[in-house]
């Protein structure tokens, strides 16, 4: 990771981010200029406040740049702080040196910018500015973002062109850069991918050899899927351990938004803390399954219609314009999707909100729950349909839909017997596996980028014409302000570029190779190169993220995160109905359909779900016994932080200047009484002090005094001896006084 | 938990332990005299050598008792020491104040002891004594144990017997007085008889109005136990919060049988390792899978030979005898079962010991899972024949036993039609819930007891026999060894009786209560009072355990642990098969048997099964939100602890004693370079110690001088006004030219 070696000079001057921590864009196009102005005096004056340094520019068309500037020292305690609270909440194990006003110095760029991104969205009274962007009275702040380390992005991008497989490092670097939250994704997607080269090579013998629907096949590729959720959910804990991320949910801070029922300080550690009742929680969010069954039904009746209606246009109708007619529905399902889903999300938004949770983190893990939901109807029920209700009862259904027929329209082709196009269910997944994912990776990154870049222009385009325009009206003063200084000309086109970049939602992109991954494992088995253009898409689609999140975005929050969140219980289900999935098309699908029978069928399923739990459980336990090494590994490192750090806390009270602890080694030892210690939460100073020592002794250590009874004393002193010798003694006697009793029984 | 109050005195002479905190019993019957006195002086140095005073008396016949005690000063220095490892591996959060010779306070009795035994048992190199009783060189050491806390035992005891619940103190005070593991079998056992009283009372109404097999009282019960394991789960994880033991298990030492592959010091860490690969040790477990079939086809065979015979002899047979061969099967069952247990436990041992675990808690887990495996045939298999087999199959399968008749002998009952005994299932799930387990209560508690008493009786009256016989004939010096000193008669009495009593193994109760819970799970539908039959068992047997634990049985060492181990795992095995269990048997058993149809069976099964893995899912996830309060108030008083351990940390480093830190305010602050920081594992001490500082620039705070280029520090002081007057001057700037811009855009 050196710095770039060949043009460094140039370079650096447009990649320089002039020490600007962060950016907020204020817009005022849309309210009158009286209240703009106030809404800014007071937002400049709360990040002032907070003891932060501003710096404003003009941004494109009515907005406001606000630079933001952290000083260093300031920075360094909120360092030091978060990692105080980290220790606190248990998420590190050791106490960082120094008191409260102890400045650190940050790990990775990103620990750095988390601390900045505190510092401005915190509640003031956690020490923040509390500018919650778009929410509140901050509604007209439409951006709030880091700028991006260009010069590390591109050295990033340039390795990575270089090298096939992405090593830890690599993992760590956009750990450093990012966050561990987009971090992880990368380390999702980068796992999987590699997992996928086994059914992709078995993928390319299969389709040589095998054929579709091949039992072998099946099973390989269920195995696969279970084989790979259960290592990746080791993957994760191992990432989350080398990241020190573990557990590190609960010490988030409140959502703005959130509304609690009552403040309560807790009796023991003191911390005040705004409860909403769990069972409340809980009740509110069994309205999922209302809100399930309404997606469902909504977006199922929408994706029946279409596929029913196109299937009796391609397969029964026979009248005028077939045709054109014949793309009616997709054309229609394609426009109507977006209103659905758009209106949908807006359900689920205000369900989430109604939810009303504490973090930011929960209320994002809620709203994914949800858009999974959604996710797997629209993206899996068409070939669901097609592959258990189209194919197996197509003769049966089809014939009824020719309800037009029966209005005597379009009697045209007769009493042509219907015959169901078997083929049509490979069709759609070879569809799914190949052309559907490069559209995706189109839609996905390509058209943003043009669309951005060409938006960056136009408007570049105006502002210039408005500076022209604007000219001459003003005092040199403003004047000042609305035109760039030619220093930091290149630098403010960039920030404004990234100030009308999109935000970079993480989950969207988990969520997409989630689906990919739910493609796979309900559907692969009907056709063998399916991993092969998955594994292809994701070597491309890895790299492709990462630009969009370079290039294409804003630079996201450094959140923090130990898990991918709730897409992980969505590859659990995944893998479940893969391999229901899997048997039942095979079963179907192998012979010839009308030979299926139902209960054989309901076997085959029975059987395979019993499998299923049975691999799922010894995957999980052979991975989590092979891979216990690295785990320990990872444990191993926090060892050795905290011997380091036990050594160096040793040698500091060892130094003769700390010698107010008190000598403990001197104070009276006592017995643990059972009636004295039973209470566990009693704290020890408590009983030293409120109890009087009983007898002054001093014990020496080796022949130590015992408290209590004479008796005591005198069992212990009994014989003052060598007890060797006293046991040698008794083994005589004793072994001899045996020889007699036996005698002795012998004569008796 | 106050002291006795009544007869303190002459109860307290009894009960005082002494001052003795381990008793080992070294017996020399087998041997010859001078390899036994060769070995116990070995046995006196190696106890004189790890520091700790012992004091010998003669035990029961060829017997010596070795009572340890250990220094306090050096008790409170191990207390310490382990409390530093506690640390070390991540259990505690704290570091516990002091250098390497401090002195701690024990919490718990069972702290105490758990140090005491460290000091015993451990190897010498970590500092213990090395005595491995029955192992190796010390095979002659028969017990090694501490001596109970008579008088806290009875009083808990007397308590428990005026209250019907216990209460978290009470589970509390098990800990103290035995360790983690002994108590979170009394938790669980607590824990399921309390979630029994809601089928117990189900039960009866069951009982009044339903009657047996029925859908409503199944799907209850189903709910139940899904229900109770998931809770159990997160009571354990509440408990090991509470009592501090997460994760306890990796901070064990290695047992002395452990033999690893190679010595790897680990290089972040330094400690030394001894490893034995995993992948090798998983290799070998998978002989668990030989072996569980074979044990099942042994047992198996076992209990399907004596049931058929048994069935043919009341059933079919006619001929003589046949009030008396009727109990022919039976007992020829339970006289064999004992030896093939036995043998099957001798081999799951060797194999155990083959896998080569490291630790004691790992060795035990295995062995408790191959006693899982032969325990669920011994104890369900019969049932499930009944059930399944007999029953359903009886008429087309018990006439071919009949193989005498085949051979002409006993043709007395002529061509008599064969009747299933359709009660027969219902019966055996009565006897299993109410005579079988006062029979195994008895078994348990009671006979051991009595043979307890008798023992010590008889051994007592040889002892005295034997004292008159070996008087006059040896030095008044050995004759003080032999002869217990009056004062401690009594003393030694108990302590010779503790020493032959049996070691107490939680994991055989443990077991038991798994079994309870399965004949619930799986056949409690059949009669719906099984679980108040349990209810009431239980209530019996949570004191009958404590009874045993206190009065019969060794104390056992006070072992952390942080789960009743794998029984859970045979919980969640057990709560699935039930389901299945269950659906299977009303579906079987509410209608004629005979109209029952395989497909219909299949159906019912495979919805069982969803419904269970749906109700899991639902169950974990709701308690887990109901029920996070708990575990986050256990995480708070784990904060406060940090809290507190904070605040004492900064008063101290603020006296003006330590001013060796350094001085952090006064470094000089730099940007964090992604190139410089990357590298995640790098030390922050070498970065500053290698890199020059570029420019020794003091920033001071609030007006923080940049490092970088000119450009930085220009871009920050650009307008070096008040940057809200900026902004303002700017909106108007923006939105006048905005209006112009419309203006103009229109004259265009």
């Amino acid at each position: 990771m050196a710095r770039l070696t060949g043009s460094d000079n140039t370079d650096e001057d447009d990649n320089d981010n002039l020490g600007v921590d962060w950016v907020l864009q204020y817009e005022f196009g849309n309210i009158d200029q009286a209240q703009a102005i106030t809404e800014f005096q007071t937002l400049i004056h709360d990040l002032s406040e907070a003891g932060l340094r501003v710096q404003v520019r003009h941004g494109h068309g009515a907005a406001l740049l606000v630079c933001i500037r952290v000083p260093r020292d300031h920075l360094g305690n909120l360092v030091h702080q978060s990692r105080i609270k980290d220790w606190l909440f248990g998420i590190t194990h050791t106490l960082p040196d120094g008191d409260e006003t102890a400045i650190a110095d940050a790990d990775t760029p990103s620990e750095e910018i988390r601390s900045v991104y505190h510092a401005v969205t915190w509640q003031k009274k956690i020490g923040g500015a509390g500018i919650t962007p778009g929410f509140g009275k901050w509604e007209n702040v439409t951006a709030s973002f880091p700028l991006h380390d260009q010069e590390a992005c591109a050295e990033m991008l340039r390795q990575w062109n270089r090298k096939t497989v992405l090593t830890t490092s690599d993992l760590d670097a956009i750990r450093a850069l990012f966050g561990e939250k987009v971090a992880f994704y990368f380390a999702f997607i980068h796992c999987y991918s590699l997992f996928l080269v086994v059914p992709a090579g078995l993928g390319i013998f299969g389709w040589l050899y095998l054929g579709p629907y091949s039992i072998v096949y099946g099973i390989v590729l269920c195995t696969w899927c279970i084989v790979f959720v259960e290592y990746w959910k080791i993957r994760e804990a191992d990432l989350s351990q080398r990241w020190d991320v573990k557990g590190v949910g609960q010490l988030k801070v409140n959502r703005k938004q959130y509304v609690w029922e009552k403040e309560v300080k807790d009796p023991i550690s003191g911390q005040v803390k705004h409860v909403f009742p769990s069972w409340k929680q809980f009740s509110r969010q069994m309205l999922l399954v209302p809100f399930a069954s309404v997606a469902s039904v909504a977006l199922g009746a929408l994706i029946v219609a279409s596929f029913a209606s196109e299937v009796f246009i391609s397969e029964v109708y026979d009248g005028p314009f077939k045709e054109y007619l014949e793309f009616v529905p997709t054309v229609l399902f394609s426009l109507s999707l977006p209103a659905i889903t758009s209106f949908l999300t807006s359900i689920a938004t205000r369900l989430t909100e109604y939810e009303n949770y504490r973090t930011q983190d929960q209320y994002d893990l809620a709203q994914t729950q949800k858009s999974f939901v959604m996710n797997f109807i629209t993206s899996f029920l068409p070939t669901i349909l097609t592959a258990y209700v189209y194919v197996p009862f197509g003769k049966q259904i089809v014939p009824h839909l020719d309800i037009l027929r029966g209005l005597g329209v379009g009697v045209v082709g007769g009493q042509k017997e219907f015959e169901v196009d078997t083929s049509r269910f490979q069709q759609e997944v070879i569809y799914l596996s190949m052309t559907a994912q490069v559209i995706g990776f189109g839609e996905e990154i390509i058209l943003p980028y043009v669309k951005h870049v060409l938006t960056q222009k136009w408007q570049n385009y105006r502002d210039r014409k408005g500076e022209y325009s604007r000219k001459r009206k003003y005092s040199t003063a403003t004047d000042m302000f609305l035109v760039d200084s030619p220093e930091e000309a290149a630098f403010m086109t960039r920030l404004r570029s990234e100030a009308g970049a999109d935000e970079y939602h993480v989950e969207e992109d988990i969520m997409e190779m989630c689906v990919q991954f739910g493609y796979l494992a309900l559907f692969g088995v009907a056709w063998p190169l399916v991993p092969l253009g998955f594994l292809l898409n994701n070597w491309l689609e890895l790299r492709g993220d990462f630009f969009k999140l370079t290039l294409e975005c804003q630079r996201p929050p450094p959140i923090r995160s130990d898990s991918i969140g709730p897409c992980l219980l969505g590859l659990d289900f995944l893998a479940w109905l893969g391999t229901l999935s899997t048997a039942a098309i095979v079963h179907i699908y192998r012979g010839p359909i009308s030979e299926v029978r139902l209960s054989s069928l309901l076997l085959t399923l029975f059987v395979a779900e019993q499998v299923y739990l049975g691999m799922r459980f010894t995957a999980s336990t052979a991975l989590e016994k092979i891979f216990s090494d690295t785990i320990r590994r990872a444990e191993a490192s926090r060892y050795a932080v905290r011997k380091n750090y036990l050594a160096a806390s040793l040698s500091r009270n060892s130094s003769p200047s700390s010698g107010s602890q008190g000598s403990p080694n001197g104070r009276t030892r006592h017995r643990v009484r059972f009636s004295e210690r039973v209470n566990v939460y009693s704290s020890n100073e408590k009983d030293l002090s409120t109890e009087d020592p009983p007898s002054p002794i001093k014990e020496e250590p080796g022949n130590d005094v015992l408290r209590g009874s004479d008796r005591e004393a005198q069992f212990w002193s009994a014989h003052s001896g060598d007890m060797a010798d006293a046991g040698v003694k008794l083994i005589r006697a004793l072994s001899t006084s045996k020889l007699e009793g036996a005698k002795s029984s012998k004569e008796a």
